[in-house]
């Protein structure tokens, strides 16, 4: 299970890496999943801003990313070979992130989650919330809701 | 006037290279100010996704950062010495981009920017909403909305 789960993050990295190029430039990594949070982290040097806090860009950025990954990990467990976008995407900044950035999100309730599904494989699109944290240390410096919509195909 | 401009845009572009690296990877320029709307612009490439498109991170910071450099020409034309920070971000993905990037901001109603500009004055700080809109071509791609606080020093 461990190294499942290793491997399913490797290939996540890698999708990440050639995919997204500015995950590289910003040093993306997705970090865990365990079926219910996905951890990204990103290193602060590369996402620094005026004030030598992280910059609400990258903040942003890193919020978007970790909804997207959840759902792709969780629709590609299911077998649903899909694409998925954002839509909509909001930040709340609550305090400067003067640390290494890390971000997760969350599995949407079960009840959004199985209609989201059920809507991408029946009518050939789903849309669906998912909320992030970016965290400063131990507190959280920014949250993010995202409204993501996935394509089967 | 023009010379001013270019010289105005040249420091403003120096400054964002050097406090904000992430602009450096994502190849933001700022290419317009004409005391109302803020240009900026970027390459696709290095802000691509998995569908060919841009990024919704790199558009959301790009959006981010039009209202920033909008603020950040204002107060320094006025005068006005502060740190300026994102409080909130909304970005609508209306379509994908499929081109260069090009981010435009604008100047907040004459009264929202004065009551904003008297506040960090008096009081040390003010906030103001900015809206920017993200290019696909000739087409809106995204709208922002982004909450600043700038804070005196």
């Amino acid at each position: 299970m461990a190294q499942e789960q290793d491997n399913s993050l490797g290939e996540m990295n890698a999708y990440l890496r050639t995919e997204l190029p500015l995950t590289t430039a910003m040093g993306i990594e997705v970090t865990a999943w365990d079926g219910q949070v996905v951890t990204l982290g990103a290193p602060l040097g590369p996402n620094l801003n005026h004030a030598d806090t992280a910059f609400g860009g990258s903040i942003a950025a890193l919020g978007i990313l970790a909804g997207y990954t959840l759902l792709y990990l969780v629709l590609r467990e299911r077998g649903v070979s899909n694409k998925l976008l954002i839509q909509r995407s909001e930040v709340d900044f609550v305090r400067p992130i003067i640390t290494d950035l890390r971000a997760t999100a969350h599995l949407p309730p079960a009840e959004e989650l199985e209609a989201f599904v059920e809507s991408v494989q029946r009518r050939r699109r789903g849309r669906v919330e998912v909320l992030s944290e970016v965290w400063s240390g131990g507190m959280v410096g920014a949250r993010h809701r995202g409204l993501y919509i996935a394509i089967l195909y």
